[in-house]
């Protein structure tokens, strides 16, 4: 999850106002304008926590162009949480399914595949509320979907034309996640230990592995396996290319 | 292991003259000869038997043209057992590493990666013995080389560039080696039975299944798989036109 090529991702920026975003529309596309010729093909890229599938993706995009691409984030789908007392949000579990509103990625991905371009909700992860931006990402042939659920959810994923899953061991997943919560959050080793033994493990044992099933291409060890995201990235150049 | 896509296999034909290989030299390259400008990836495609490697393979040959690709199965390299008597070669152990001569392979692919044609050694495997025949393989920008135990070898498996498992439920396995067994080659229910559960499940579980850990790409239930198969396409077709 820690950005290495470039690439800011919303969830790491300080400032809420998207200053950038490899798929923001460049061209001033409103929501529900639609493309001619766009043929998109939707690809879904699943994987536990620290399993390196941000990597993954940013290798995608670097080597093709964030121009080439639209890459949404399953996290910018977390529901508003307003309404709960802030001391008592930090608590809630964000690795169920039930945080996150996929009915509404679902909507978004079936824009997309019209053609249309759509308002992602930008999400400020401090207050776990959502902020009253939204991001325009325009229709393009190639649509990149990131999260650790994307799998689990069967009408998100047979919106997928392929399914990737990064499976890396459960080992190397906490300790690439202790570096970036340590070094990057300021947390402290006892907090994200909590946190993985009270959700994160759990969650990825009922949810997220499951979901590996349903992949149609499984890629161990994430960023560092070079030869994969080689792979992936002929294939989305081809649907790039529209092949 | 069921030939599907029109492409005839050594392994299945009735005569052992090869007649038609899909890498089989039509221009006349002796061993030896070395090609200009051939810059070879070798991609290995393991998995267990009844995997749909082999499948997996056939698409990928039908796509690109028979003419564009270097095909080598290690199932070839099997050891000459004439010193052996008639009646106990059947009961030999096929499924394990020692079976094959795994240096003849790698010394061959160090000849098709330096642009140099080679003899494949063409087995009979109703004798269980090395034919006089050899099959001449010239060297292509793109070289497959399939087997249940290719990512075993470590001198063998770090000679590959791409190196991709054909990852399918036991279950599903034995089911269709039970069809292809019992279908095309005649056999008893009962020793199909017997010799899944004397060599190749345990060959499986202590050789196979851990040569996954190696591999680039893991592709879940084989040829039905299309997109991965898809994908494993652009990657080689990439390698033929040497991007």
């Amino acid at each position: 999850m820690i950005p290495q090529v470039g690439l800011v991702f919303p969830r790491f920026r300080s400032s809420l106002v998207p200053s950038f975003h490899p798929t923001a529309s460049l061209r001033g596309w409103a929501a529900g304008d639609s493309i001619q010729g766009v043929n998109p093909t939707i690809i879904g890229v699943a994987g536990g926590s620290g399993s390196g599938k941000t990597t993954v993706v940013q290798e995608i995009i670097k080597s093709l162009g964030a121009d080439q691409v639209s890459f949404i984030q399953h996290d910018s789908y977390y529901y508003d949480r307003s309404s709960v007392p802030p001391e008592e949000r930090s608590r809630l579990n964000y690795d169920h399914p039930d945080a996150l509103e996929t009915s509404l990625l679902v909507r978004h991905l079936k824009e997309l595949k019209a053609g249309r371009a759509i308002e992602v909700p930008v999400y400020d992860f401090t207050q776990h509320t959502r902020t009253n931006e939204t991001l325009t990402i325009s229709s393009r042939n190639a649509v990149i979907v990131e999260g650790i659920l994307i799998l689990a959810d069967r009408e998100l994923r047979e919106l997928m034309d392929i399914r990737v899953f990064v499976d890396t061991d459960a080992d190397l997943r906490i300790l690439r996640r202790m570096d970036r919560d340590l070094t990057e959050r300021g947390r402290s080793l006892e907090s994200v230990v909590q946190q993985y033994m009270e959700t994160v493990r759990p969650m990825h044992l009922e949810f997220v592995e499951p979901s590996k099933r349903y992949a149609h291409v499984i890629i161990p060890e994430g960023g560092h396996n070079r030869v994969a995201v080689g792979m992936l990235i002929a294939r989305v150049r081809a649907a790039v290319d529209d092949q």
